[in-house]
């Protein structure tokens, strides 16, 4: 295995800085993430090891997964020595400048089993953000605005609390070349054709995983995340690494019993009618709210 | 206005029996829906007169609602002297012997901006009936068995706490000419073709209401349900009255604020599941749980 490091496009989740438990990445592209206490860790390795065997699950849907290469022992980042790792794949490594939008789906995130004390706790955080109104939350977001300016990072209590005027605008801001560190309507969508539209774009992506949402009875995925990311850089290259999504965190998957995930598949349908609407109207902003975000300002990195 | 009456073959909601305040019809195809108390009478009232001048409504969608006539104070059944109705088309008129089902659907019949004690309440039956299991509960169902047995009416208690296997079942026994009244594998499913299948049928009219959802961001609906109905006999005789989708209960539209309504959404998209497998494989028995009923015998009307 080669050396190990804190991985430096990470937006959400718990992160291995200052000495915290956090994930890794090597260089030859896998992603190293600790396995969580109690049962999140165990029914994220159930997950993988049952959903990476199973042969219904076509090739076309399975590419929305990181491919998984097992569990191994190493040394956690917060220094307590070897602790269990799932190893998956770095689902970014051929990103350079990544631009990365994390999104939990669904109006509720607490599965039907859970403890009273576990599904307050949830309720009060999806009526409280943005996924009871809209079906989803952003978890994490970082926009790439150019080489000085380096990425926009607004943070997490910010965005998770957006309303729908301001998701129709950070999902505009997503694809635009703007440097502009402000929410506003001054925003070109340039990108919006190249990364959400086309035969194989973002929206394109999502309505195929929506359509296997329709269908699949055997999992039910709470708490779990859709990544999007894209490469201002290699678009303007036409290089390979193009814009995908990938579904990520699986400590809340529970057995499906013979139904459809309802919840996660009306969330879906949520974002991408946002999404869609973009890909519909690029040049025209139907933001109607005030543009002032109402919980803070948003934060600004450079790197 | 010609003399009213209390209907025969009402399966949800408040019942105008025994001196209570319901819902009366009369014989020109109308239906008198006593205002409810609170805020709900005023929400139901607002949304039918919104909808009905809502020309974004496309007529193939509108066909879904009973029309609108208004309203009107009549003498209550109740014997209160004149109260304020709502004046409605009477969506089974034409059905001799209707088979009805009525689902309310959504995971969640709360709306966001509900008061604490409401959403409390609402929560709990969401969590203990099938509608967060399932993202719809059945609230409501007359199913006609013929001449002498007349009809079998299973109590709500029992239906809205129906598993995946037991809804199954009873969706199969709906479209079914056994006369039994137990909710068991012998089933012929001998209208599952006629009813839920064809180009107009049960299974097309829902997908049509389903791409409108994935649409309109005007109207959420909470705690509305889908009522289908048929009529075994018409079917025989290829009548004009066929199986028909209708939606009723307005007392919690809500503004959608540029959201799509993903609650209704996911529930009627699992719903939409249910019936497909149905039509797929209509001789083929797919449940897989017990079939004791967990909640209670279901009740045996005869008339």
């Amino acid at each position: 295995m080669s050396r190990l490091e804190v991985p430096s496009h990470q937006v959400g989740g718990h992160k291995a800085l200052n000495g915290k438990l956090g994930p890794l990445i090597d260089d030859s592209g896998r992603f190293y993430k600790p396995l969580q206490s109690g049962d999140r860790g165990s029914v994220e390795v159930s997950f993988y090891e049952t959903f990476s065997s199973d042969t219904r699950v076509p090739d076309h849907i399975r590419r929305f997964f990181s491919k998984f290469y097992g569990t191994q022992p190493i040394e956690a980042s917060d220094g307590s020595g070897l602790q269990p790792h799932l190893i998956l794949e770095n689902v970014i490594a051929n990103y350079s400048n990544p631009s990365i939008m994390d999104t939990k789906i669904g109006s509720r995130t607490w599965y039907p089993q859970a403890p009273d004390a576990y599904i307050e706790k949830c309720l009060k955080k999806d009526r409280t953000s943005s996924s009871v109104p809209l079906g989803f939350r952003i978890c994490g977001l970082q926009i790439y605005t150019g080489h000085d300016l380096g990425y926009w990072k607004p943070d997490k209590n910010v965005t998770q609390n957006y309303t729908a005027d301001e998701v129709r605008l950070v999902l505009r801001k997503f694809v635009s070349s703007n440097e502009s560190t402000e929410l506003n309507n001054d925003l070109d969508t340039a990108y919006a054709s190249s990364v959400y539209g086309g035969d194989s774009g973002i929206l394109a992506q999502l309505k195929e995983l929506k359509s296997w949402f329709e269908d699949q009875m055997t999992y039910h995925f709470y708490s779990c995340s859709i990544l999007i990311v894209y490469d201002k850089k290699s678009l303007l290259k036409d290089e390979a690494s193009g814009p995908a999504i990938k579904l990520v965190d699986f400590a809340h998957v529970v057995d499906g019993g013979g139904v459809i995930d309802h919840n996660f598949l009306g969330g879906l349908c949520s974002f991408i009618n946002f999404i869609s609407e973009i890909v519909a109207h690029p040049n025209e902003c139907t933001a109607k709210a005030s543009l002032q975000t109402k919980n803070g300002e948003a934060k600004m990195d450079h790197n």
